[in-house]
């Protein structure tokens, strides 16, 4: 297998680190550049212990990256800095964006909800969604794939394909989800001291977490109708997974059993995705550390209304693994490549 | 102040031992008796070892107690021991019932969820329904409280206010609920093991919880009418707190204003419950320990929605301290008497 | 009982609120101020939700502490921060100093330490070394307490009497000690995060830690000759406690059981200091929350050594708990006053 | 690469698991046989939803297994009951026992650890204890290899060289060891519930874990002559890892400098195992999920000691992960086949 030369922009923080994990067992990639600007000239190893078996590149400031060998970039810096670092890249470099900067279609929407004006509007037109089990031939042909949220990918593996089929209804939409503490990122932050986030859960955010139109655009497309979702995320005293708990209502007198068999039609040969037996109720340890989302759909006790579970790790299947998955598609390499490990239970 | 002499009916459990905890700081009470069938004969510090500063009797087995000089009985024990045991306490004996033995008025709706008839029904239609913040009158003069469990503390103190102002619709509340390990109890199942439900969570019971017809009783009575609820409790990997995330329709075009204020002029000279300033979002680990109900309200995108978060520590507020606080009533103590504890954090 | 006013000095960190959570439930104190440079005129409440119950004066700054009625101050500032703020206290107002900035009677060890000059050394020759149990009559006398580290505090407990006994020898004493993340405290530090912590242990400045020279001048004292210790402290996943595993040399042929009984002879009056039953190995978490230190003592295999293991939590008896109970002594207060909660388990 | 069929015995334990989850990545296997008495006739992925991604064979009862086709045997039964089984496999099929049952080379150490005679005293003659790194010769051409234990690889991995090459005394070795929960198994005790290991840490079998006797075996061998530990291990708040902080006494005037540069040498070319940078503390959660071992050592305050700092994943370098470490010896694969994946942080 030819290997691709790989930079991973933004390499000092858990996606970054997720990414090198992953790619050390892609035999079609080499990691030749990896950034973290405040922790340029630092060892990889230092700034993640665990990664320090590997023979990688030490952390460089970006602008330092030669780009001249360099066939693909994963682009993991914070939301809001990417738009410009990815309109300066070569042309013929192709892009997958873990970051939120061009997920939204709609850039007036992006200027809504993230406080400023889009800097790359054309670019933007050119991006794909990268949820890669529903959108597989736009992104085989992408340059530039934005790579879907945690609580995004969480949320609309189920609900796009019964909104597609029309067997849930498109209002009062409810995603009750909790999250691991690595969807908070590295920094250094009072809110994430082990003390502020151990024995204990809260909500945050609430009906005002810029993963909601995130989701809500996915949800409209598949409704074909305008969706405004409630969603309201929780963080958890663990450090990985996603468990998006979704209350819907039935359409066309569809039973749980019935959302259950058209996500079992949809999914069947995903190696990813996968719907559990009846009443098994996924839990989110049973994904750790693997690109897996496990799925299952049950009767509520209130008439005409289902509830969905979903769980992913957040820093695989919402993120980094997600986007070796979107990277493969991209490059040709089976889809499976780099994401064959499975979860680490317990 | 007078001492009451206590016997606290299945001692070795959590709720058992929380209830020593607490008793420990009450000048009105002596513990004068503790059982524990499995473990009878021990010493509580051996099964206990926390409490092992304490001078407390050792657990005896349950037809060892002598009554003669028991003025109340805190009864622990396992669901559907209970019905027998206190049938055949003696009549001037007040009890406190943590277990779920007496919480359903309707006998018939007991047998429909607990798979057997109700072997004390009469004594059923003495029991008064221990939320104590909305009970008082007739805890006071009850010989029988049958003390509320945890999730159905959590989600009735919010929702009771509301749905008897007729401030939010009895239609499709969705009851998001998120416990810590210690509600499950101590005896020794697979399930939870540390490293079961270490980093990790799940929705359990869906749509099938023993709590859900306990909610619906009450609720039902503030809203007038019958009460079906979506309750879906999830295991979160902590040792105490339950978070209640509800979703709620709004009536008569209130806000999540409008609802935090009915629930602050409902709350106001409550020692126990407080709803937070408008925005913050409450945590469990806030009520750690103590005998505190954390409340807030808001907005939800979806218009004519509302979002209510209510957090308590599932061991006190949502069962030993609420049933000290039903004793202190009963015996005309001032109700905060060994309930003043304030929450440990971190 | 009439109130002393208090003031607490750096109340906005996790010895801050503790200190405020305990005295909540003394009769003889009222906070009139409490200080927290960052958080100057924000509520406790925002600062700490959990004590949101309690009635309490606004945070100040450091320098806008009226001391005109205070009678007594918890100064709970950084390291090194804390010797001119006492030397420009009022004289009438006594101090417990839960810094390290007075613990080392020799300002020039501390200078080796803490790599400057101490800059009140008049004060510090004033300065009470606060080991409760160990100091009692000295402390009732002193104006200016240094309250013991919370490491220290678990090592000289059982080391002290039994090497002012002669039952251990004073070479090669290993003490390696697991503590819980709030030792480190509330600021924001990459280390410190949920995900850096959780799921794992590490040893950290290795034969490099301060509390190091403050066992050794207790120890030292205890033996009648210098004493240098290992001491080997490491992260724990847990917000509270202290574990402290202690490898001796035994002297004169003592076995583990001559050292158990010369500290049960020791403690045997103590309220807060409980050895165990023969065989139990004291647990963190029998202590959380309380002022408690369980200690026992096990025969080695190495024949002639024996293990010593002490357990406390840190913020309690290793830091707040410990300061009140000294404040109890200088005031004439009853010992166990705010102190007498039991442990939180589980 | 032609496949071997292996039978996995107990495979619905952790380390069974944990086999499963790393032989899915080996293309010189296949799994023909899982079994699990208490759960045979269960699929795998109901006992370990993790694995219900692959396509596994049901769980048999132990006397049911077909070794017709069968090459290998992991054998993860509990320690007593799997010398009779071994003893009975047939001849030409390779064992790795996970058990402890053939570590001891001396069947009368076994008796009195063990508190029965060997049942299999032949077989014992002819296994090999496959610390992979110091035994790869031995292991290699073995029929029946004997897996370390989880603490004693940690411990004897940092020791063995260092006692070999006489850089430290035998003397006075203290191994404090600390351990995730997932070393106690899957079987259901009150004492590895969530609630009693969460939030606190206790040490357990002090002076009496029968993983003394194997690591002073070791030892013993490496000294040349009789080596008597101190070794107490401790059970932590975490899922997986161990952490070994040994206190050794040093020899010729080494330093903490010369002992790493021993292990450093010994260990360059191992694939797994790591000597840290100077002054850099192992921590577990940096290997965790993955077979490595991380080293470092360490200068003591006390003159003429050194602290050695040794860290694995229980479940993998000290368990299955070794397992087949030494399953690759023995059948000639290269050595990292199946185990090249990273460790999984956060």
């Amino acid at each position: 297998m030819d290997r691709v030369d790989v930079a991973i922009l933004g390499a000092s923080g858990y996606t970054g680190a997720e990414l090198v994990r992953l790619l050390a067992l892609h035999p079609g990639v080499r990691i030749a550049a990896l950034t973290g600007d405040r922790k340029a000239g630092q060892t990889m190893a230092s700034v993640f212990p665990h990664l320090g078996g590997l023979d990688l590149p030490d952390l460089l400031a970006l602008d330092r990256v030669d780009y001249s060998s360099i066939g693909a970039v994963f682009c993991a810096l914070p939301h809001g800095t990417t738009q410009e670092v990815i309109a300066a890249l070569p042309a013929a470099v192709k892009v997958v964006d873990l970051s939120a900067d061009f997920r939204l279609a709609d850039v007036g929407v992006y200027a809504q909800w993230y406080g400023h004006e889009h800097k790359a509007p054309a670019l933007q037109t050119q991006a794909v969604y990268g949820l890669a089990e529903l959108a597989r031939a736009q992104i085989k042909g992408a340059r530039l794939v934005a790579n879907p949220g945690c609580y995004p990918t969480a949320a609309q593996l189920p609900l796009i394909p019964l909104l597609a089929e029309g067997l849930i209804l498109p209002e009062d939409i409810i995603i009750d989800a909790k999250s691991g503490a690595s969807g908070a990122g590295r920094s250094a932050k009072e809110a994430n001291l082990f003390c502020e986030v151990a024995e204990g859960i809260h909500a945050y955010s609430v009906a005002n977490h810029r993963h909601a139109p995130e989701i809500e655009q996915g949800l409209s497309a598949a409704a074909g109708r305008p969706v405004v979702v409630n969603f309201t995320p929780h963080l958890m005293p663990m450090s990985r997974g996603i468990l998006a708990t979704i209350y819907v209502k039935t359409a066309k007198g569809a039973t749980a059993a019935d959302l259950r068999a058209a996500l079992v039609r949809v999914y069947a040969d995903e190696p990813f995705v996968r719907v559990l037996a009846p009443g098994l109720s996924p839990a989110t340890r049973h994904v750790r550390g693997s690109n897996h989302c496990l799925i299952n759909a049950f009767d509520d006790r209130v008439p005409g209304r289902a509830i969905l579970c979903s769980v992913i790790d957040n820093l695989v299947k919402g993120a980094s693994g997600q986007a070796i998955h979107n990277f493969n598609l991209m490059h040709g390499f089976p889809e499976t490549t780099a994401l064959t490990q499975q979860p680490l239970f317990p």
